[in-house]
């Protein structure tokens, strides 16, 4: 919110307000003042401010801790602003990971077949169960989690993953301590951080007290040494990797799995990539003997299907899974469901019903196989380039070393001299300091032609 | 989740997942004792609980202090048992609030051709702002806000108001103290548990510490008594009310504001069902003035279009709004939104863009007339009966006195006698007690069947 939009809409407000909606109003005249000043306030001295009304509530001092923007946000600002810079520029985003492709027929026609019937006595439906419909929830288990265990009760069915990883910070409250691979995706601090879960933010080491870092880099694949590890009490841990691309094999995992087991910790388990292995990793962390007993697992339609926009996800949270008094997590999740949250659209959740019919399933397969053709051309041209390129074969995303570079700077230089939308690795934490994600979310010729002009610009 | 569900799924998962997944295993057979002693835990003693396995994570202490179910659910459940109970019993719900009849067709159509363009290159679109659609924002500061000064940028549009309660309580945190009116919607009270700022469940008083619980009774007119209520930062206050029924007028209001000016507090004011009110009654808390200063607003499509399960929402924050230091309010949502949330569905936002078009409002205002049609057979009904009737004029919901009697004794007598699922005052606090809700959303057949029961029983 800039200055200037601030004290615009105050004055343009204040008329109208004021002129027609004050009958049998006792406020005294001092708010207009108050709001007079307030214009003061936003341009100039500091003798005015006093005189601005503020509330008495303190801010709540876990949000002051929190650094700049969400990094999302703060890249489509970026990207506007160079878009105010270089208005004729065919700007092409690999920045922000959100999916370009129209999503399959197969899938639209069930949601918009059940959005006309929502106006028929027979089709219309209000409220569903907070948990997700019965069918899509036992369609998710059988689909996803076939052999493991895992059943249609177990599933908690959401508006997508994001959401729920704050819906699980709610569950867990401020006293856990977390761990989080370093870099990774930044909902799982910042959402630590507004749950009181952290201490400030340090600035010489650009990371938060009181979370645990598990640094992941080219030297040890990506899977962070455990040996170096502090327990915790929840670990955050995304696989295939958002941003680097890496998938933990069966046998790092089954590692992640011991090592909470033996510290009683839980495991957050994001697979919101997993169609996207190629080779074989596991898709689920549930593939890990034991797994239920330590591991929830949170996933989502927006990779998979270009949901991004639909808005729906899932999560797991076994009913094995128990508190250290014995209380199920699952219990208590539910009744952060029931309470914080009111279940996905039911239009939403149509058409994630299609998703998993044997045709969804082919076009969600179909869409994931064009989305890993745009990675590999952008794995080409970086490799082409001479650069040391990570990612990219069990995921949409592709790490691109600069080494002893700020990803900053290499970002505003990516868009500065062609255009292109990437996103600096240190947003992702100090561990992703000299990479740069390149998203293979695209059309197939923006792909290539920001390929043509990564090319020009380092060759 | 009962116990036998439990140890079921427990049993049935075990073997597939250990059959078939155990290669590269390197846990213990320990876990298949575990999980066999779990089984043992779930139907019988003490001693073999302790070699379940549990994590070592504590169970969120603010979780445990929440009592039964959330209401609702509770509810759903109590429906549940008692159809098993009748198999054949024509249960008629009056209960949860839930919108019955269908969304008018100019809505869905819209929604409809939404869902069908996100298959073409044109009509896909993937992540929206978090805040919200522009276009949607603009047609909701207009519609709802048009002459009161709130623009645009206040909007925050949401997957639904008890959504945006939650959000709400994120974003200020567990150091505030927050008033509620008694009866009030339970989401305000659940959610404050939840985020720590309150202390533990009292069963003498039924009431949870540090809340200020102002009573709103049939002898105040449903309005506090604000020179005995305790200062507070935040207060929850939702009219036309849920579960009372019960408009607050002009003056009302405007000793709100001015009671939350004194104090420094900052409202949150649920207008979810502000087009119920049929007389002058304000039917937004920016219709006072200097409110932009003091109050949040939250409301919703779900009573007015049927969007219960379409879910669809939105909160207003005013940039006047500041916290103590002058930090704006609204920045901090906006973080919060950004973070911890991802939009509301790109198809039911286009629905709500089509609910504000000139058919769209029509259409809900018609919806709306029917349910107020039922909301006076109801109160005839009633009122024949000789109870005491309160609410109905400007909401969905009638509050019928019984006095000196039970809620739930009176829910279990209604819903045992003539299968009629009404709500137990009690359920919305102790200032319930003796009361019961009956909600007008229902098929008028329904309703009238259900009249003609009610005489029966209490004729």
């Amino acid at each position: 919110m800039s200055l200037t939009q601030f004290s615009a809409s105050i004055s343009s407000s204040s008329s109208a307000f004021l002129g027609q909606r004050s009958t049998n109003s006792r406020t005294p005249k001092v708010s207009v003042r108050a709001r007079n000043n307030l214009i003061c306030k936003c341009i100039a001295t500091s003798q005015t401010e006093k005189t601005a009304y503020t509330t008495k509530v303190s801010r709540n001092a876990n949000m002051a801790k929190l650094q700049a923007g969400y990094l999302f946000p703060e890249i489509a600002r970026r990207r506007s602003a160079h878009l105010l810079k270089y208005p004729d520029a065919q700007v092409i985003s690999l920045g922000i990971g959100d999916t370009t492709e129209p999503i399959p027929d197969v899938i639209t026609s069930t949601m918009s077949e059940r959005a006309k019937a929502l106006s028929t006595l027979e089709g219309y439906s209000g409220y569903g169960a907070e948990q997700g419909e019965k069918k899509l929830r036992a369609s998710i288990a059988s689909t996803y989690y076939g052999d493991l265990g895992i059943e249609e009760s177990d599933i908690f069915v959401s508006d997508g993953a994001k959401c729920d990883i704050s819906r699980l910070q709610l569950l867990f409250g401020a006293n856990v301590s977390i761990a989080v691979q370093d870099p990774s995706y930044p909902a799982y601090v910042d959402s630590g951080v507004i749950m009181g879960q952290t201490g400030q933010f340090q600035k010489d080491v650009e990371k938060y007290g009181n979370i645990e870092y598990m640094r992941c880099t080219p030297e040890n694949g990506f899977f962070p040494d455990l040996s170096n590890v502090s327990q915790t009490d929840v670990i955050f841990f995304c696989s295939p990797n958002n941003p680097t691309g890496s998938a933990a094999t069966r046998e790092q995992l089954t590692q992640l799995v011991q090592f909470a087991k033996k510290n009683g910790s839980i495991i957050v388990y994001d697979s919101a990539y997993a169609m996207y292995i190629s080779d074989d990793s596991p898709r689920s962390i549930y593939e890990i003997p034991g797994a239920k007993e330590v591991a929830i697992e949170t996933s989502s339609f927006s990779k998979y299907a270009g949901f991004t926009g639909v808005r729906l996800g899932w999560t797991v949270v076994p009913k094995e899974l128990l508190f250290s008094d014995g209380f199920p997590v699952a219990k208590d999740f539910n009744r952060i469901v029931c309470t914080c949250f009111n279940g996905a659209s039911n239009i939403s959740q149509a058409g994630g019903l299609a998703c998993l019919s044997p045709e969804g399933l082919k076009a969600m397969r179909d869409v994931i196989g064009f989305y890993k053709e745009n990675t590999q051309i952008i794995m080409d041209t970086f490799n082409s380039l001479g650069f040391n390129v990570y990612g990219g074969k069990n995921a949409p995303y592709v790490w691109v070393h600069f080494p002893g570079r700020s990803s900053w700077d290499v970002f505003a230089e990516i868009l500065e001299k062609t255009h292109v939308v990437t996103t600096p690795g240190s947003g992702f934490g100090p561990g992703g300091e000299g990479f740069v994600r390149v998203s293979a979310f695209g059309h197939r010729s923006n792909v290539l032609e920001a390929s043509k002009r990564l090319k020009q610009l380092y060759k």
